[in-house]
């Protein structure tokens, strides 16, 4: 249960004013080149969301990203902007830094977001169901090389998930990029850890960046703010992800993400604008 | 120039620590059914964070629905969070009400988003292009039914917009829902005002919902989030507009939108989180 205890958070004693504190830890071993993953971090800040909201699930979620989150002590202050029948709406912010001597405190992340519960929302109960789309189609999980970390890439975080991608897509098994801004494939947190609807911000983005296989060179994509929506509670069991960009333009990209559970349903959609990697 | 005058917001004298404080007014006409647009006090909101911010343009916006806007005075508050050498990030909130006696200021609208200069990032300095797109196919602007304002639908605010709808999406003149969730028009401000990349905040969201014509019936569908990326400024003239839902499931919808110039430039993507209209 690595990933439900890495992003786990306490509510600390020094509220402030209408704002709830809570403190956990980025734990190492997550990260991409010394810096946490953006995914990760929203996770940690997913759970401190959900503790002061009093509501289980992310149904949507934005993240502006300000600083790399490293490894260490960090806080999330949250503050509920309003509590309605459904939904109750948050702001967050996860600072980082501050454990040295010297070091300054730095804001990471400044997240937006509406949580609600799920569970209650089903086919029978609510009402039409349109859906124009199917889970991706993916050769056997065994079929599908998986990405192993490793110090850069792939970031040694594919140690605690399980992802295998797409034979089509997986330029790092093949050493061809597949000419499409698209990757695909299965997605399990380590040791077949059940997901929640928190784990699935982490999920939506654990994947490579899909502009690699369009002939970008591997690299660095800052995020300069993500959203998920989370549609459904995942079953248990294999995720299958889709990922892809459609416009380059003016130095920034757009990768929209699908997920969908064993059960065939989609669970979560994404979308973050990011920076193209400088030349 | 209505839109711009309508949208304008002022400097108010009390600071409040770190918080700017923009007074403004919510103009009456541009609602639906009493209620504001949102697009339009997204634009409102915008034009205050580009104020505190100093920077031009609403790289990516993200807007979480609170409460109905109604017309009459309204605030803006403005934190910024992070202050970048390309980008300054920063939350705002707009409140509205408290004018007549007993009434309350609500927090109508939250708000977080980066702005940066669009102007520098042509395609010939930002690097590697890639547009997997195209504007949406649309007959002259003569040739599409034009929706004109009404007291319930079409809406009041069309009067001071111009969209001219797809005849193929057009339902509300041919009586016949296309059966494809989908919307495509041309729009442009009333009078031939020039837009900028504040009027894309509005642009983004003054189309009638796409689900009309899948056979859903015509309703409010309330917007929990809305998320804004402007990926260029726009060149004078007609704004080619397509937006498309694909996925109704569980009481939730998505729309997904994009905008193109004169010049066939993808100038703005949306995508929001709505709620399917009760039965």
């Amino acid at each position: 249960m690595r990933f439900a205890s890495d992003t786990a958070v306490r509510k600390a004693s020094d509220r402030r004013g209408p704002v709830a504190v809570y403190a956990t830890d980025i734990r190492s071993g997550w990260d991409v080149g010394g810096n946490a993953n953006g995914g990760y971090l929203l996770s940690i800040v997913g759970r401190a969301m959900q503790a002061a909201t009093a509501r289980p699930d992310p149904v949507t979620v934005t993240a502006h990203f300000l600083s790399p989150g490293r490894p260490g002590p960090a806080e999330v202050t949250v503050e509920v902007v309003k509590s309605g029948r459904s939904f109750t709406t948050a702001i967050a912010t996860l600072s980082s830094g501050g454990s040295s001597e010297g070091e300054a405190t730095r804001r990471a992340m400044q997240v937006v977001g509406a949580f609600g519960d799920l569970a209650g929302r089903s086919a029978a109960t609510a009402g039409f169901q349109r859906v124009e789309g199917a889970p991706p189609d993916l050769p056997p999980v065994e079929e599908c090389p998986m990405l192993v970390g490793g110090e850069v890439f792939p970031p040694p975080f594919m140690n605690w998930l399980q992802l295998h991608i797409h034979p089509d897509d997986a330029w790092f098994a093949t050493g061809r990029p597949s000419g499409e801004a698209l990757v695909r494939g299965w997605f399990r947190l380590g040791d077949d850890e059940p997901i929640d609807t928190i784990g699935l911000l982490f999920a939506v983005d654990s994947f490579p960046p899909a502009i690699v296989n369009a002939g970008v060179p591997m690299a660095w994509t800052p995020t300069v703010e993500f959203t998920a929506h989370v549609r459904a509670r995942p079953e248990p069991g294999w995720l299958r992800c889709c990922f892809r960009t459609r416009f380059i333009t003016g130095g920034f990209l757009e990768e929209d993400g699908e997920v969908w559970d064993e059960s065939g349903r989609l669970v979560a959609q994404s979308r973050q604008l990011a920076l193209l990697p400088r030349p």
